[in-house]
């Protein structure tokens, strides 16, 4: 039987990380750690200036995880360093209500606690669903969980590369199948609503558009659209090799 | 002469973004808008379950910039939508107090910020020096600042790679050079002080040593310490392509 970890950005009262952690219960034990309140766009964010609480969550009257007052990467750190007796053998971090797609990889909770998990070495998969609702029908993401899961060994990934997955929130006769995808060029049309508090102050807010830049059918963004579950690999060699040869010449 | 926007993560009234700006004023017009308070590890957070505040802040009897109760993303991005009259031509975040090489780079509020300024087609540097100390002399990452500013135009980088700067706390005369190289390998070893608090409650705070885990002289790391200023160039093309094929073959 697998060690599982499920966290999320979401929080951990969610539906998505219910709906996750119910479909991984056949496949092994796993461990809910998850932040105790909403943490979304937290991007990479580490907790170091303050401490972390933790508290056991209940859910159906039985345990159902650990809630940290941090980061989803904190979870991830935390619960290996900590709160698990041992590694686990993967993490599964989601299902993210809205996709993680384009540009949101950068700025996602859900993709940071998957990176950290690579950083420890552990193998990770991020799972999103294209729908804010919170009464969402989560199952046919929760099926495309445990069935990677069950995979993961198979697909005989490099360590340093985790699965970001988006599902669309269609009904599951609607869904068109798996596409291998690229991470798109999405981006958001930003926009700051300026407004004037009770006191006369002012505020920003940021709002703003989504703009699927590509019509690449490879992308992420364009296979959700069209009805896929987007698979994209995605590592962390941010070192831009190309620019290297460059720099040596002119500096 | 140039439109320059300079932020960081250390929170504007720190020692670095000071003698940063300073050093970029003889170069074109300078503008800060920069985090109201230390952001250390922020990793590409934004702020969107709540508003922004700005303020303008003063040092030595004049106007220094804009104080913003957000993350060194959010810096950028609310600059660019709405407190600067016009897109800056180029974005530089620093001088940070501490290293961001190897991993660091992923929690970096610093390299974030440039990174949410080359989304935004802006170009950028984060520049970093080797010291904690809040009283370090910041004037060789200044003067290497405005280098790479004045140089920039003629690197002639793509539009998607910033520079990472790492520059050693060293007397001048004891700085080696410039070395062009790449993020390295070095990672930490969590570890969380478990304690308790006044009322008996515990509580965890992360802490945990700094692992180069490559000799590579090539790395960012390894420049550091052996005393020369490391230049790496960054890009977010985070897709793993090798494992695109290999997971069209087993999915």
């Amino acid at each position: 039987m697998m060690n599982i970890l499920v966290t999320n950005d979401d929080g951990i009262t969610s539906a998505g990380i219910y709906a996750l952690a119910t479909a991984l219960r056949s496949l092994g034990t796993v461990t809910v750690v998850a932040p105790d309140r909403q943490q979304s766009a937290v991007g990479h964010a580490l907790t170091v200036s303050e401490p972390l609480r933790v508290t056991r969550f209940w859910r159906d009257n039985q345990f159902f995880g650990y809630a940290v007052s941090g980061t989803p990467a904190d979870c991830i750190k935390l619960a290996v360093a900590r709160l698990l007796d041992r590694k686990p053998d993967i993490v599964v971090s989601g299902i993210n209500h809205g996709y993680n797609t384009g540009i949101n990889v950068l700025y996602s909770g859900t993709v940071s606690a998957a990176t950290e998990a690579i950083l420890l070495g552990i193998p990770a998969i991020a799972i999103s669903l294209g729908s804010f609702d919170e009464e969402v029908d989560c199952s046919v993401a929760a099926r495309t969980a445990a069935y990677l899961v069950e995979q993961y060994h198979n697909l005989e990934l490099p360590p340093s590369t985790l699965l970001n997955v988006n599902v669309p929130a269609l009904p599951e006769d609607q869904v068109k199948g798996i596409r291998i995808t690229r991470q798109g060029q999405g981006y958001w049309n930003d926009t700051y609503h300026e407004r004037l508090d009770p006191m006369g102050r002012p505020y920003y807010w940021l709002a703003g558009t989504y703009n699927h830049l590509d019509d690449d059918p490879n992308s992420d963004d364009v296979a959700v659209d069209r009805g896929y579950i987007a698979i994209t690999p995605i590592h962390y060699q941010l070192t831009d090799e190309k620019a290297i040869e460059l720099l040596k010449r002119r500096l």
